[in-house]
Order: structure tokens, then C-alpha cells, then sequence
């Protein structure tokens, strides 16, 4: 990993997303917070707003109303003429992209933190596109050396050759926070509070980058970053290889389920 | 607790559902599996009917599609004149009232097992009408007595005064399930198996009752039941008190959660 993250810029224009899954309630709790209660996520070179992605969904505390907000923010829906028959995330998706973007363009959000749970037992995952989001990289490297004992593993979730789709794909860089395990629908206060501090971790983190090396931002540079202020690194990160789907029935039903001796042990199993 | 269960009768119309809230898998998927091969639910004397209770509602992964199918059983649903606006799961509890009871009738079932998960931790659950289902109350006793070092309470769920309205009060007796905690959408293989052991012990016990003291049936009584086969007994159960929502915003919002050193604590913290 290069040693100067990009954009080159301070970050200004900084969104953290909740909500965007109606039903993984930590981020839906904290977005609903933060609206009533911004001042958490201030810091002396920005503020970072808070967005609600998935309203109708969230109300309704499913994953989502028509399909998934999270695959919609691609060049085929977003730039499409809007038709009364689109599904309603499609829809969403154009208001977040007007929003937060426009994707790929100068004018869009610097960057955007989407919040989300999965009932997998993998502790903290952080959902990046590729590689080449250096800023982004350089945010998961910083996340993981502030809780070096819990797993927080980088997932780069975008394929060869394939079109970004997220939420977060639509501002200049992104990152998208997984923590699990936490049954859909359900608030669970260690979850709550581990994706509150990670939130505050990665906007410290942009505070930190805007400061600069040189004091950039008109604020005094921190004593310990005296000089080039984010280093070189390696790190680890996983793909996606292929999909292993659960044994089925002729009719699709569940022929098989995972093992009593494997279940919750995603942490482990995976070390 | 009286020392003749009643209904005097053997049991020989027994239906085992599942899949009375669409996202509660272990029901749905027992039921499924019954449905193609019954042989798990024939005793000597009878043979339970497996019925996937809401089969909308379990196509779409939700507990229901337009109101909860286990209020439904109410005299003011089943008895009304049917209406092309009627919600679904109305429509169906009539089916079911039709397929199981009349409610209330001679013709009803025997007996009703119904089978549900919780996200709460309390472990295995036995949810009975009242205490006035003397069956059901043995049966409860005897599940008890098949696995002590479980947690298995007996939780009766009609108020004084209260209408029945669940799936089993369809029949002339009947008993819920309840497990957890299992997130909604999501099959444990430790859960599905303890859901499974329990309803081959419940039908055992129905076949234990359909040979009585005296042989009935025509089957040869077993040596450790020479006097009543089915004493008296005493045993905890539990009422509902009260409902305590989580404290909430003007909005109705969140405003609080299970504290972690609570959260998934149910069993211990309520011995």
C-alpha cells in the first residue's frame, strides 16, 4: 500500500449511512440518533451527516421494500429515465445519489461510512470496493491498530471487471462497516456500541488525515505524525472466491444445515 | 393438577404445524421436511399431519404477510362472512379452522402441536392455552420429566376473560412450541434437533395415553404404569403480568437496549 492516501484533498463532505438494510439495526438506531444528535459526529474539519437510507424499509424493519438498495447504485438505474413502475430502492437510490453524488463526479460526497450487521459470527468486517480506494485503505489499516485483540478483517468486495453498486460507491471513497453476529431485526447493545466507536474511530481518522503532515487545515500537527503521516503497510484482505449455497431439496428447501460444532464459530473456524 | 387427563378418549387426529410465522425455521423446515416423508410422525395408534401453516408468509421469510396468523383463531374471523379484501392470513386461519376444526366442534382434531422459534434466550418453552387443558398439562409435565437438565418452563398464555385465538386452539387440545434464541430467518441445527426430539416425545406421549392403564387399544400396557398411568402432580407455570416496551423517543424510536451483561442471559437471569 502507497504512502499517501488519496485524494490528496482534506475531506470535507463526509456522510455516515445507516439504514441502508431496514433491518440491521445498529446502523438504523445510530442514523436515527445522530438526526436528533449530530453533534457526535463533528469534528474540528468537518461535519459528518447522517442519512437514513432506507426509510420505507426500515419502517417496515426489513431488509428492503422492492430490492436491494445496496445493489442499485449502478449507471444502468441511476441514469435511467424514473418511470412510476420502479421499484422504490431504485427510486431511493437516485435521491441518495443526488445527495450524496453524483457518482463519478466532482461534485460528489468525499466520503461515505454505510453501516450494516449480518447474523454471521465474523466480529468486524470492513467492506471496502478495491484496493485502489488508497484512502480507504488507509482507513482500515488505522481501524485495525486501534483494537489490535478484536478481528476486523478487510473484505474488497468488488469483482474483475464489475460495475460498483453500493451505497457507498457513490461518494469519491467509502467503506462499509459489517458487524455480526446479530439476529435481523434485533438491537444488540455490544454491537451498538462497538459500531458507535468504530464510527468515531474513522471520522478521528479524517480529522487526522485533514490535519496533515504539515499542519495542513490551519490546525497544529500531532507531535507523533512529524513525518510522512500515514506510512506504507501490508496488509491482509479477502475476495470473494464463489458462493457454497446450503444443500437443497429438488424444491429448493433446506436438505442441510450447518453443524452444531461449526455454528457461531465463524471466528474461530476462520483463524 | 387432577390425575385423568382428559379428553377420556385415545388421540388419533394429531397435526404437528409448523410454519405459523413464516421466519421461524425450525417449524418451517420440520414441517417441510414431514410434509415429504411422514413417517417420523406415525405412532402405533395414530399419525400426526404435518401442515406448513402460512405457506405465503414462508415463501417470503416473514412472520406474516398481512396480520399475525396466530391471533387469528377468533370467533369474529372464522365466523364472518368472507370478503375479497379480507387479509391473507385471515382467509387462511379459516382454511385451517376448516382443515382442523371447526373450533369448538366434535369434529375439531384432537390435538394440535405448533411449532415456534424466539430471539430471546429462553431456552425451551411450552406455551399452553390454560391450565384447564388437563392434556395438554400432562403432556407438558412429561417433557418435563424427558429432559431435567434443560430449562423447560410452561408458560400460560390466555387472560382471564381472554378469547382464544392461536393456531392450537383450533383443537380440542393443543400446545406451542417455543425456542430460542434463533434469529428470525436463520435455521440452527441445535435448535431444529431439540424441536425435533420434542415432538417425537410428545407424540410418544400421546401414544403412552392412546394405550391407557388397562391396555386400551389393543396394545399391551407398559410395566411401569400399573395404577394411574397418569398421576397427579404439581408444577410451576407462568402468566403473563405485564408487557414492559424498551424505553423510546417522542418518535418512537429506540431509546435503550438490553444491557450486554444481560443480553443473552435469559435463562440464568430469570432462575
Amino acid at each position: 500500500m502507497c504512502s499517501r492516501p488519496e485524494p490528496p484533498e482534506p475531506l470535507r463532505r463526509v456522510a455516515v449511512v445507516g439504514g441502508t438494510h431496514g433491518n440491521e439495526m445498529s446502523g438504523v438506531c445510530l442514523a436515527r440518533y445522530w438526526l436528533r444528535a449530530p453533534g457526535e459526529l463533528q469534528r474540528p474539519s468537518f461535519s459528518a451527516v447522517p442519512v437514513l437510507a432506507n426509510p420505507a424499509a426500515t419502517a417496515a424493519c426489513r431488509r428492503y421494500v422492492d430490492c436491494d438498495l445496496n445493489r442499485a447504485f449502478t449507471s444502468a438505474f441511476l441514469t435511467a429515465r424514473a418511470h412510476p413502475d420502479d421499484p422504490y430502492e431504485v427510486t431511493r437510490a437516485r435521491e441518495l445519489n443526488q445527495l450524496l453524488g453524483p457518482k463519478a463526479s466532482g461534485q460528489a460526497f468525499d466520503f461515505v461510512l454505510d453501516l450494516h450487521n449480518t447474523t454471521a459470527s465474523m466480529g468486524t468486517c470492513l467492506v471496502a470496493e478495491s484496493s485502489h480506494d488508497v484512502f480507504a485503505m488507509h482507513l482500515c489499516h488505522h481501524l485495525q491498530l486501534q483494537s489490535p485483540e478484536l478481528p476486523c478483517r478487510v473484505f474488497l468486495y468488488q469483482l474483475p471487471g464489475e460495475e460498483s453498486y453500493s451505497v457507498h460507491s457513490v461518494a469519491k471513497s467509502g467503506l462499509g462497516l459489517e458487524l455480526g453476529p446479530q439476529p435481523q431485526g434485533v438491537l444488540r447493545a455490544d454491537l451498538l456500541a462497538r459500531m458507535r466507536a468504530l464510527v468515531a474511530a474513522a471520522l478521528d481518522f479524517i480529522q487526522l488525515f485533514n490535519q496533515g503532515p504539515g499542519g495542513r487545515d490551519g490546525l497544529r500537527h500531532q507531535a507523533s505524525h512529524t513525518g510522512t503521516a500515514f506510512p506504507a503497510f501490508e496488509m491482509e484482505a479477502y475476495r470473494k472466491v464463489s458462493s457454497v449455497d446450503f444443500p437443497r431439496t429438488e424444491t429448493g428447501d433446506l436438505a442441510g444445515t450447518v453443524h452444531p460444532q461449526l455454528q457461531t464459530q465463524g471466528q474461530l473456524a476462520s483463524r
